[in-house]
């Protein structure tokens, strides 16, 4: 239905498309349970945590609209692009390129301002360029380790990742946050010694 | 996995705990799918519908970031007291009280300043009492209705509800946005134009 404003029904138009986030599956399973975890409720997730973490960013003035916009944002190109493990070497390469058409078509279907303001969104995240990126980005790496430490190393066992893997890919949690990078080491360390790893 | 402070542990166990707001399933089928849309996927759609829609908020001077973080928390009672359907009259008598029962266990693993907050949010979003909620609600009664137009008014017919009871029962939303509820009100009637309600 489009009978209002255009600009109004761009919006609607884009907030329609992106329910299809809802179907793209990740790598990691919900915590104690068979099913995967999709785009959506992974993005939900890291909001809640970037509202309950927010003051162990490294950063004191840190703009909390900024980091949950990103958050909002970042993996709505997977709609297009797909989701890409984390550890998948060869699904990395030319990664940034699909996602980088993908966010033209999506948010191209918003609002020229508001396409502006997503993609420039997009690219902060991506590239960990500002504070709030730097803090946004440690808590989507910091979210699917506590998952496989709850799930008993389910997604490091199944696509077999060693700990120091695990270790040197999220470092830069502690460009984020120095304390939860800290926690996370520790984790890893009791996931170790606990037989999480193969 | 607890070994840091103490106000790290309640913070991320309360983090793990909300992972089961992905197994709460509502009424509505996600777009032109047979999926039902659980309760962290219809959360972070309004987190953005908030973001992508904020400049029609009735009030010029909402505050966003109190605004994404009612929208974030404002379901997550339904862990623990289910999603109330909206036109189930029956369901509704005592949803208040269920639900706060489940706020004041889930947002009490949180510390203490956390819990507060949380509650305090919750309870301005259920009351519908600030500018912000007003939005954040709106927002809320919205998706449903965008997604039942599009999906031919499904969860309309599967449940039997009537045109002018959705009329009746979400005219509050304009009450945060009056421009968004024209809107909803011309779908209505296009959705019964085109024999979405049965």
């Amino acid at each position: 239905m489009r009978t209002v404003g255009a600009r109004l029904d761009k919006q609607l138009g884009f907030i329609l498309e992106i329910d299809k986030l809802k179907h793209v599956f990740r790598k990691s399973r919900l915590i104690r349970s068979e099913r995967f975890e999709n785009d959506a409720e992974h993005t939900l997730h890291l909001a809640i945590m970037a509202v309950v973490l927010f003051e162990y960013a490294n950063e004191p003035d840190l703009d909390l609209p900024t980091v949950l916009k990103m958050i909002l944002v970042h993996d709505l190109v997977e709609i297009d692009a797909g989701d890409t493990f984390a550890y998948d070497d060869k699904g990395l390469e030319g990664k940034y390129e699909r996602e980088r058409e993908a966010a033209r078509r999506l948010f191209g279907m918003l609002p020229d301002d508001q396409r502006d303001e997503f993609i420039r969104l997009w690219e902060q995240f991506e590239r960990r360029e500002t504070k709030e990126a730097k803090f946004a980005a440690a808590i989507d790496r910091l979210q699917p380790m506590l998952f496989n430490y709850e799930n008993e190393g389910q997604s490091w066992k199944e696509h077999g990742i060693a700990s120091d893997r695990v270790l040197r890919r999220n470092a830069s949690i502690g460009e984020g946050s120095a304390e939860l990078w800290r926690y996370a080491e520790q984790m890893i360390r009791n996931a170790v010694s606990r037989g999480y790893f193969d």
